[in-house]
This record gives structure tokens, C-alpha cells and sequence, in this order.
């Protein structure tokens, strides 16, 4: 016969409002009533039917769809998620797709429709393709928009948005302030506005700066580490027409620059400063670390999860919330050699 | 009015089987015919309903609950996973918890209840706990474990064994080949079975090459890379002593050996080499590049979930798969000095 709350209670010679408070990790039990009731659970092989708390019927998982190649970007976001939906009690979905995919569309909705979730998470560039926010709406799913940008776009969902363009300045200018002149600047995937937004902090911070900006030192590209590689190994071939400082658009294409310059023996930071933009893992690995903007990845997930579950179990209008990456100094940027 | 299979084919001028195979990607159709229809699915917005293909009921989505601080590892996981997801019509909802949670068999079988999932990937330490396992075959959910070692360990559901034991043999002997005799290993977390695994290959190779096996230079810690910096640094402060190799059982510790080599002066791999596991990214990216055992993360996953899927399908008795991962030589590892 299955145990129940009540026997294990008995065993453990205590109230069946301990034994719950034990289990459901509430803290307000001593050490030594603890370790009576789990000895009871386990004698027992009691296990607490938590399902039946009432979940049953209303949606109990959120999904995340986004279209990312980097690994860091897409854990720190899952992990930001995934804290807040073990602390409001749901699961969540994930679904990486194709955003330019022709049946992109079809596939989201069939996403909802298998998974049975109540609502979404969306990063870039998925959040910022009106095609596909304009469908989501229309099967009356609640959706949380992560974009780039200084403020909300519009008012047809709560977004978490994230202010590129001045962390990009910051990075520019900081570089600028280390004397460097001659800046070239590796872009990301075009789809992606971050990669705009950045390009434009980066010419804000040249004009201001009274730097002339030169269009031959922005190379586009996709915001990985072979491209990366591949674009560094064009600049340094270029013989005596080095820059002196590189900004990637992030980490990746930063490790692929570092990684390149080092193949073709050029001396960073000595002879070549780089910057990036993400706090990734590698960034704090590298030798030498890498100079860059925190983009708490993690915390804006977090955000963007609390929005939209608050928007599911409310139904009320949710506020927008935005975040601004700060800059990281660290052994990769130092004063240019003249 | 919605537009309807019919509604597009009339516009497009061909048959609506056409549509159908254009729609469902089938390959068969001529570019200019795709271009045609293409043009008529967005043009009368057309939204196939895909969700009517009778999965409604039968649970069409399947769960990786893991344990491991590790991202790499994870995504790669995930990516395997994901892809034979989507080649199969499931989603996937991910579950990340701490196997060594007291609750941490209610917390699996509540996630099963509120995702509804059909069945369950599982990777070490979970698939590796007789009490969650047992807690799961229970509910009648179907399940693949992934886990360490040279053969399935029983008939309880099928698994993919991945042969740890033989890859850091190979390691091992690869190193004692460049004149390596004072080889320093750095363990994994010990509730990990490949942690064990991998000790004992390293062992096996110092005894059959009539190396003296030292108890000191084998210093356990975690998958991670701060213990990896920690245990470089103590194994490195010790003068005169210093090992001429470093085995880490993954790539994670061995770029934290990698880094305190760095802070400590000592050049790698003229006067250490290093050699890691799992052939990660920063193992491909860090320089040098570091010798490891290549772990078909991506491939065993989607082997795993290829099995689970299978045997939700038909209920027969599913074939267990093994993986022997491979020795992948680079540049941090060369011949010991005399």
C-alpha cells in the first residue's frame, strides 16, 4: 500500500504540516525534525503527489524560440528562464529554428500546438520579424520580446529591450581614450539589429571623438568565431595598413580575431587591441582577457521569463523593462604604440 | 475569410498536391513551380494547419533532464536531441536540476506530470541513480540513459554507452609515447561515472608501460574550470616537482591548467603538456590547441533520443548503442624534456 502524508508523519513523530513544510523546502523546520522526516520518506518510499496541487488543465510550461549559433548566448538565456520557471512552477520548451526559413511561420504554430505552452520567450531575430509576431498574436499566445534597442517599439507585447548602440560607445570611446585612431569594426549577422545598433554607437563614438570614419575599416560578417578569423586574416594581409585596435561585434568574432592574429604573429595588445561584446565564458578564459560589454544574458532571460509568466497568470498590461551592458576593461586593450 | 490549399493552388496555377509538397519541403518540385507557390502562400496569407496530422492526444514531446554545470556538453546535448526531434515531429522540454537534491525524485516525476512528456532522455549522474530511475520505469514513461562505461549495465531500458575507459587509455599512452613518466591527472566530480572510468584507463596505461602509479598525482576536484586552475596551481607551486604532463578529465579543467600555466610562467607545452576530454570548442579555439578525446556529444544525443523515440512508437525491446571516442592529437602536447 502506497504511504501517505500521514504515516510518514507518524513515523516520524511530528505534525503532517512538518512533514509538508520539510518537503516543500519552506525553512522554517530545525535540522534535527529535517533529518527525522526525510529518514520517514525514505523508510516509507513516500512520494508527494505534487501534480495534484492544480496545474492540471492550465498551461504549466512556456516555450523559447530563437535562432542563435552562439552556445554561450543561448545557455546564459535558457538559464535565466529556466531559474525563474523552477521558481513559478513551470517547464519550459525549447525550439531553435530558422528564422528565415520559408515555413517558419507553420512551424511556430505547430510548436504551440505540440507543445501546449502557455506563452514565449523570443530573442533576435525572431522577436524583431513582424511576420512572425503578428501570427503568434492572431492564436492569442502571450509572447515576451527580447530586442535591441533604447526603449520598448511598440506596445504589442512587454519586451526586455537592451541598449547596444551605447554600450558600443562606451567600448569605442574607451579605445579612443587609449589613443587609438585607426579602429576597425567586425559587424554581425545583418538580421540581427544588435549589429546596427552596435555599428552605430561605434560611428557616434568616432564622430563625437572627431575621428574620421572610414567604411573600409567595417567589414560585415556573421557573428561567429570563423568569421571572425576569416576577416582578421583580410585586415593584418593588408601590408602596413594594420589598424591598431579592433572592435568585434562580439566575443566569438573576438576570439576568432585573437586567434587569427596570433597565427600571423602580431602582438595583442601590444601591437593590436581587441574588444568584444558579451562577457562570454571565453572572454574570462582567453589569455590575454578580452576587453568587452556585459550583457547580464542570464538576468535579462530571467526578466523576460517573470514578464510573461506575470502576463499569463494576470491577463493585465505588463511594463517593459530595459537594460544597459556595461564595459569591462580588461588585457586585451591597451595604449596604441605610435 | 481564410485562405484555403485550394485557394493557393487556383492562384499559383498548379495542382494543390503541389502546394502539399512544396509546403512539406518534399524536394520534388522545380525551382521556378516552388517560386510560384511561394508567392501565392504569402500573398493570400495562407497558414497550413499542420497540427491537424493526428498527433493531438498521443504526447508529442519528450524531456532531457541532466545535471552538469558543463554548457558545452549541455548544448551539445540539446543540438543532437533537437535534431532528431525535429526529423521526427516531437519538441523537447529540458529539465537542468541538482541530482543531489533530497526532493529530487518528486521534482522528475512532477516535471513528467506538468510537461506531459512521452519520455525522457537521461545523462550522467541521473541516469546513473538506481532510486530515480526506478521512480520513473514506476509511472510507466519510457526512458534512454546515456552513460559511462563498456557495455549496457542491465535490461531496464535501452542506453548509449560511451567507452570512457579506452579513450583515456589512449591518452595515456599517447603521452608516455612523447617520454611523458610524471603524469598528473585531474578527476571529475566522483558522482560521475566517467570520472572512475577515465582513472582507471589512465591507470591501466601507467601499468602496462611499466610507469610507477603515484597516489599524489592523482588530485580529484570537478568538471569545472576553476578547479582546474585551483589544482594546476597547488600541483605547480610545489618546486622542483612539477609533472611534465597534465591529464584533465575534461576539457573544462584542462583550459583552467591551461590558464594557471600561464599566470605561473610556465610555457606549454615546451615545458608541460596538456591534455584534455571531450574536444569542446575552446579545445579547438585556445592556443595552443589542446589534445583530447573527441566525445560525439551531438551524435550520442541524438542516438539517445533516435532509441526513446523508437521504442514510444512501436513498445518492442529497443537495442542499446555504444560510442568510443577518439584520440585527437594537437599542439599541447610534445615531447618531454630530458
Amino acid at each position: 500500500m502506497k504511504a501517505t502524508i500521514k504515516d510518514v508523519a507518524k513515523l516520524a513523530g511530528v505534525s503532517f504540516k512538518t512533514v509538508s513544510r520539510v518537503i516543500n523546502n519552506e525553512g522554517t523546520v530545525g535540522q534535527e525534525l529535517q533529518e527525522r522526516v526525510w529518514k520517514a520518506v525514505k523508510q516509507l518510499n513516500y512520494r508527494p503527489n505534487l501534480s495534484a496541487r492544480g496545474l492540471r488543465g492550465a498551461a504549466s510550461s512556456i516555450g523559447f524560440i530563437y535562432d542563435n549559433p552562439n552556445s554561450n548566448y543561448v545557455i546564459d538565456m535558457q538559464r535565466g528562464i529556466l531559474d525563474e520557471c523552477r521558481a513559478q512552477g513551470y517547464e519550459l520548451v525549447i525550439h531553435p529554428c530558422d528564422a528565415t526559413n520559408r515555413t517558419i511561420i507553420q512551424e511556430v504554430l505547430e510548436m504551440i500546438d505540440r507543445s501546449r505552452v502557455g506563452g514565449l520567450v523570443l530573442t533576435p531575430p525572431i522577436s524583431e520579424n513582424p511576420d512572425i509576431l503578428a501570427a503568434i498574436a492572431e492564436r492569442n499566445v502571450k509572447f515576451v520580446r527580447v530586442l535591441s534597442g533604447a526603449k520598448a517599439p511598440d506596445d504589442l507585447s512587454p519586451c526586455v529591450y537592451i541598449d547596444d548602440r551605447n554600450a558600443a560607445y562606451a567600448i569605442t570611446e574607451h579605445l579612443i581614450g587609449l589613443g587609438h585612431k585607426d579602429i576597425a569594426f567586425l559587424g554581425g549577422d545583418e538580421e540581427h539589429q544588435s549589429s546596427g545598433e552596435r555599428l552605430a554607437g561605434y560611428k557616434a563614438a568616432l564622430e563625437d571623438h572627431k575621428i574620421k570614419y572610414s567604411a573600409k575599416r567595417v567589414i560585415p560578417g556573421s557573428y561567429s568565431f570563423e568569421s571572425g578569423v576569416e576577416r582578421t586574416r583580410q585586415l593584418l594581409n593588408t601590408k602596413g595598413s594594420n589598424p591598431t585596435a579592433i572592435f568585434a561585434c562580439n566575443d566569438e568574432i573576438a576570439a576568432g580575431t585573437l586567434f587569427a592574429a596570433r597565427i600571423a604573429g602580431v602582438d595583442v595588445p601590444a601591437e593590436l587591441s581587441i574588444a568584444g561584446f558579451e562577457d562570454s565564458p571565453f572572454s574570462r578564459q582567453a589569455w590575454p582577457n578580452l576587453t568587452t560589454a556585459a550583457q547580464p544574458t542570464s538576468t535579462i532571460a530571467q526578466r523576460a521569463a517573470s514578464l510573461l509568466i506575470k502576463s499569463l497568470r494576470n491577463g493585465k498590461k505588463v511594463e517593459s523593462e530595459g537594460f544597459y551592458p556595461e564595459l569591462i576593461i580588461r588585457e586585451s586593450s591597451t595604449k596604441a604604440r605610435h
